[in-house]
Formats: structure tokens, sequence, C-alpha cells
């Protein structure tokens, strides 16, 4: 650490609906409050011009990250050629999961906040999503913090996960309750990186899912 | 996981003395070993290119996976234009430390194992190293076993660290058991990217040191 920034947080922010609200959270709680993005080679370039215009709408520092790991290992539905399977097959894993993505996400996020004596990380992890991404549960979270605590001699060191146990009605809700659903106008969820959105994705539909429940009409479709 | 193939280990793999006397340790121990060597944008290509050449000599597979997030985080002398430090100062890290790496570089071991069904991983790191780094530790190593094990969903993944806490007289002893002391000669240490090594780096200090105290001719300057 070069510096002690206690009140300070950094968002994992990938500028979709989860870290808009992360980042609405943390803007409320926090002193000060960067963004990181990670360019790891997502199909569609519409997230990132997202993330930069919902970190612009909050005032906010905002950082991209390359990672060119992800397209190199190959094999998965988020950087590759594959077809996005809308649906989980049966005892495996959906191929939209990555392996290893939000480990390495939330460390290079971490490398940069320790760099600038940032000790708090919020990430819209959840585990309520319905793909049962083993890098999403809580468990994997407190582990994590405990290496990036250890790997870095870093022990105040915390990862905030304030969507964990909510379900996407829940983080409608707490967006708008923090008074900034104008946000997601500016945001991205579909996988296949559509604009208007295409409605049926696995994203698409849970986001359709998450509003309606709510009560509320996503400005982003509205 | 694709596939099962339990007596299997990826050797995270530098082409340095200390991943090569791992590849070595590997070899003797499971039965398909793996290379894995991330080119993070080191100063020095000739790195990769021993990495290369000791695989081949070992006839296992060699994979070099990307990764240009350290050189975009800056702010350190392995990757960046800094001065290599040949002394830590005090009450600081030495600026070889790059914020997260081994966390990172392991965590892209594991998913490329991950994809193979490769349950092992073996890292050089050492506690006794002369720097200090958090990221060396034990503790630290434990930490992320734990996090990839639950990140992965890879219950059986276990990190190996047979350098943990050797000397370095030990390692160059433990190669020359292992009968693979001629790789070294193909091996690359210095930080300063010298052939011949530069003799006055840390990295070289700590090299001829161990051969001396070993009593063993180093194959590289010999």
């Amino acid at each position: 650490m070069t510096d002690v920034a206690a009140d300070a947080a950094v968002v994992l922010f990938s500028g979709g609906q989860d870290s808009t609200t992360c980042l609405a959270w943390a803007c409320a709680r926090f002193r000060r409050v960067a963004a990181v993005t990670i360019d790891y080679g997502q199909r569609h370039r519409i997230e990132l011009e997202a993330a930069t215009r919902i970190a612009r709408a909050a005032g906010v520092e905002h950082a991209t990250l390359p990672c060119d790991s992800f397209s190199a290992l190959g094999g998965n539905s988020l950087t590759g050629g594959e077809a996005v399977e809308e649906t989980a097959v049966a005892g495996r894993l959906p191929n939209t999961f990555v392996p290893g993505r939000n480990l390495i996400f939330l460390t290079l996020a971490a490398a940069w906040g320790w760099q600038r004596g940032i000790p708090h990380l919020v990430t819209g992890v959840c585990q309520t999503d319905y793909s049962g991404y083993p890098d999403c549960r809580q468990e994997t979270m407190d582990a994590l913090q405990a290496a990036l605590r250890a790997g870095l001699d870093q022990p105040p060191l915390t990862i905030h996960t304030p969507l964990m146990h909510l379900t996407k009605a829940d983080t409608v809700r707490l967006l708008r309750d923090l008074g900034r659903l104008d946000w997601l106008a500016l945001s991205h969820t579909c996988y296949n990186g559509a604009v208007p959105p295409c409605g049926h994705c696995p994203a698409c539909h849970l986001r359709a899912k998450g509003f309606a429940e709510a009560g509320v009409a996503d400005p982003l479709t509205a």
C-alpha cells in the first residue's frame, strides 16, 4: 500500500445491472469510490461503453484494466465463439461459466486498490443467481478475502457483497431506494449484446423478471 | 472439470531455477505433468524462451497464457521501466513486488488445469526467499487453495509447494538428487536479463549463493 484511504472502496464494475446497483450502494456508504472494469475480451464492446457512461454519471474515478488471459483459455461462450446456452444442462455448469473469472477480476481490482491504499472491494456476485456459478457464493468470497489479505499483506481488506442474498426484484428495489434507478437507463445486460435487449437470453429474462416482480419499469426498455 | 486426471499436475513454470526444480519434482511424482507459463509482459523474453527449452527437455506439455493486466497496473520493476532495487527498503516491500501476481498466476494455472480435470498445482514459492513477498508464504497458499477449491468447485484441488521451506542450497541439492541438474543449463534467473547473468542483481546473488553453499557448480555459468 502506498497510501491510506480507509474510507474508500473499489467497485468491480461491468456496467450491468448488478454492478451498477453496487456502485450506487458504495457511493452511499464510502467517502471515496472508484470503479474498475475488466476488459477481458467480452463479445460486446457495448458493455465497456455502458460502464464508462455510468461511471461518468456517478462522478467516480473509472479505470479499465485489460485481461487477455480468458480469451486465450477459451472454451466458454462469453469470450469465445460458442453460442450462449439459455439454460444450464443438468449435472454441469452452463457454458457461460468462465473458470476463475471472478477470482481473477477481484484480485486485479484488489491490486489496483492496494496501489492506492484502498481496502474495500465491492462486487455484485449473488448466490441467488439462476446459474449456480461456484465463484458467486459467499463461501468463495470469504475464502478469496482471506487469500487477498494474506497475499497482499493487507489485513483490513474487505470484500463487500451487498447483493449476495437478494433476489433480482430486491436488487431493483435497492437501486430505486438509493435514488439511482436512472443509471440503469445507461446500463447493459443482454448476453447477446443486442440494443434494444434481445429479451430472450438468460440475462434479459432475469432482468425483466426482476423488474416485473419489483413492480418497477425498466428505464432501459420503458 | 471436463475430464478426470487425478494423477496429473500443472506446474506454474517461469523457466527459472525454482520452477525448473518444481518441474523435476512433479515429473518424479505425477503420472502426467504439464507446464504453464504466464506471459505477463516480463522485461526479458529470454525467460519465456528458457521455459520452452526446459519443457521440451522434460518432454512435458507446455502452454503459455498471456496476462496483460500487470503491465497496465504498472508501478513495479518487473514489467515497468523502473530500475530493479537490489535491496529492500526498510519498512516496505522491494519494488520487485507485483501486487496479486502469484495469486493471479496460480488461478490462471488452476483454470487451465480445471478445463482438463487436473487437480494438482505445483509452484516454486518459497518462504525463505530474501524478499519477504507476502504472496510467497504458506499461509497465502493455504488461503488461495481454499479460494480455488470453492471458486472452481473442485474440492480435490491441491497446491504443492515443494520449495517452501528450503534454502537455495537445499533447492540445488533437490534438483541434483532428482538427476535433473542439466536442465538448469537451459534456465534463466537474472532480473536484468543478461546472458551470461549479470552477477549482481538479487536473483543472481541468490542463485550463486545457493550453488556455493550446496557445493555444486552452476551449469549456467560453469
